[in-house]
């Protein structure tokens, strides 16, 4: 019996039991809890067909040959860590949905053109050691040796973490896949946003993830008495960074980009003491680099004549800059004609604000995504995070139809 | 001799070197340096031909009689303690001055219809209990009793304090002035502001003393990923919070209020988080409560509309609310013909942004205030504060006038 919806949210429900917290989900990289998530979805991929291994970073892969052994391997995965708190789908169902998807195309008895390797990644979102993406790095083969030093709340070091776990960290560079054995890797993933809730439709062709860049921004003005300094003496630094909040709120948008102020405080911060400065932080995405840099030229022209009004100094740090990275355009067609198989007519396409395997998995090799529609408001990183058994059904059969539209076409 | 402006300056730079830090100014009620600038300040009263005495909360008083010693007493007066790392004349000053206008008016060998006592307040700032004009509120009658379990930093409390100066906490009560032997109460300060700096005024008449009302503002959204939620599902605490800090400093200024925002910042503070919570202060003052309660409630308005756009809750908590205190009409009238005196011939009127003793006697007796030109943009609380020689020569001219002009006219 092939596994179907149910099954996979079975599997689900079953991984968010493996927590290390017991009020929520919580699953950090190389902590016991994720190689229990391991050993349970080896099994899965074993009735899938699949040959399972755990890779020389605490990734889980399945092998599923092609016609020939010798054959280079389409890549299907998500990942199987959690943030704190977490959902139960954020990761977990691209990984439940490409074993299915082996599963049934195990069942028709199709030869196909290429091997697949179903990949569960072990670190995405970076919880225990802040820096993303460690596992689908690994197979990229974009791991750094200055992470060896990174350590966790309770100073133990990534380098002891992977002797606890039964690795060894001089053998991280067998992690990478050469890319002559690839032929793409494409991935399931519920949306993080509303977009598909509000357009009504269970599923959409993702064309890039937004590459962030982020800001820690400095306005500096002068402090003084809240008594005695009259408005037009002033040079209230917080005041300044208001109209810059505003600005970043109303370009962002008009752009179509996304940008947030997430931190903000004032200094010195005496009640009756007008601010002198004043830090804060921005995170910008856009589709493209392009549109999303344009934004940030016109968030420092504000900040210039904010400046120059209020007679105020700006600073800024760049902390972070992450390119965009585009989908390949024959990958997105093959997941568009699985959309199509569906019977949704006209898929739509979203682009990702929230970063994914992919965007590392894109120095190895080709990628595109398939992204599912998320319940009640695109809630992500959240307990309440949900997706419905049809649009699983739907997911399922659409990535299906994508991986044999990718083997009817695939030159091997 | 009389004492002249040039020996003003020279007090105050005297008492400057009684301070706690080596590194500026700071001098707090019931230190060895209050005793200290409480001795020297005796002295100078002596020579002035006033009779010196500390008063049961440390407060210094020296007694002018007039022609007769049954006659109640005009009180001119200020304070010796300061801020920490503070300038040399704010409070000093108006003590220095008031004490040379004895002495001039003992050598003019007129006989007044009325006492003066000169009041050199000991606790003006609140700087060392956290709460302020304890000496003047003791003159007045209104010390409050759970002011014993105040302490400062080091943890003395203010009952431990008082036996360290050698007073006696039963006593308090023997500070207060009774209204019948009290003719009005007249204050020189140097001016907290720029105002007469820039109207090229060396004196003014004050007209009021804002009172200040104080709030701890939240403004409540919901937290989210920086990601996933698009701007038309926010309900970003930080963008309507930025909407109210923008619209506190319009309204303020159109109604000639002054209002501070001092305090604020955004939570949980994750750079990649759309934030959840603002904490935010309000300071807001106004030369007549009417006025400045006119403009918090446009604050609350424009919060109001804020909440309804952007899906936010606003809450409030007064945390302080002095009312604004009106000189007497009779006595900014004898300050104003002591300007006239100097050759100004249209007195400026200003209303205090700060608070002053007078706000504490003004519960005992009518009062009024004669602001002098502070140097470099008003610039107080600070060791930059100035003055010059020739103010201060103007000053104690018009000071010495306005007492003579309400001998004139009083009734004894």
């Amino acid at each position: 019996m092939t596994v179907d919806a149910r099954t996979i949210l079975e599997r689900c429900d079953a991984l968010a039991r493996e927590t290390s917290s017991p009020d929520g989900i919580e699953r950090v990289y190389l902590s016991p809890e994720h190689a229990a998530v391991n050993r349970a979805t080896a099994g899965w991929m074993r009735s899938a067909g699949l040959v399972p291994r755990v890779d020389a970073v605490g990734n889980l892969l399945g092998r599923f040959e092609g016609r020939d052994p010798a054959l280079p391997a389409l890549l299907l995965g998500s990942h199987l860590d959690t943030v704190p708190n977490a959902g139960r789908f954020d990761g977990i169902l691209g990984v439940m949905i490409a074993i299915a998807a082996v599963d049934r195309i195990r069942d028709r008895g199709d030869e196909l053109p290429f091997a697949i390797e179903v990949l569960a990644f072990g670190d995405e979102e970076g919880t225990r050691f802040g820096t993303a993406l460690l596992g689908s790095r690994a197979v990229a083969g974009t791991w750094l040796p200055e992470w060896w030093s990174l350590a966790d709340a309770s100073g133990t070091s990534l380098r002891e973490a992977f002797v606890e776990f039964g690795l060894d960290p001089d053998l991280v560079g067998e992690a990478a896949l050469d890319p002559a054995d690839v032929v793409g890797y494409l991935e399931v993933h519920i949306e993080q946003g509303p977009y598909l809730e509000e357009a009504d439709r269970a599923l959409a062709v993702v064309s890039s993830i937004a590459g962030a860049r982020r800001f820690a921004l400095t306005l500096t003005g002068e402090a003084g008495h809240a008594g005695g300094v009259p408005f037009h003496r002033r040079h209230d630094a917080l005041a300044g960074a208001s109209e810059i909040v505003l600005a970043v709120e109303r370009l962002a948008r008009d752009a179509g980009c996304i940008a947030t102020v997430g931190r903000l405080q004032a200094f010195p911060g005496g009640v009756n003491v007008i601010p002198g400065r004043v830090d804060f932080s921005l995170d910008l995405r856009g589709e493209t680099d392009e549109a999303r840099d344009a934004v940030w030229a016109e968030i420092q022209a504000v900040a210039d004549d904010v400046c120059k009004r209020r007679g105020l100094m700006f600073e800024v740090d760049e902390t972070h800059s992450a390119p965009a990275v585009r989908a390949a355009s024959r990958l997105q067609d093959v997941v568009r004609s699985g959309i199509l198989r569906t019977g949704d007519t006209d898929p739509t396409v979203l682009f990702s604000k929230a970063g994914h395997d992919a965007m590392a998995i894109a120095d190895l090799t080709d990628w595109a995504m398939l992204f599912v529609r998320n319940g009640l408001g695109g809630i992500s990183h959240h307990p309440d995070e949900t997706v419905t058994e049809a649009d699983v059904a739907t997911a399922l059969d659409a990535f299906e139809a994508a991986v044999l539209a990718l083997a009817a076409t695939h030159d091997s």
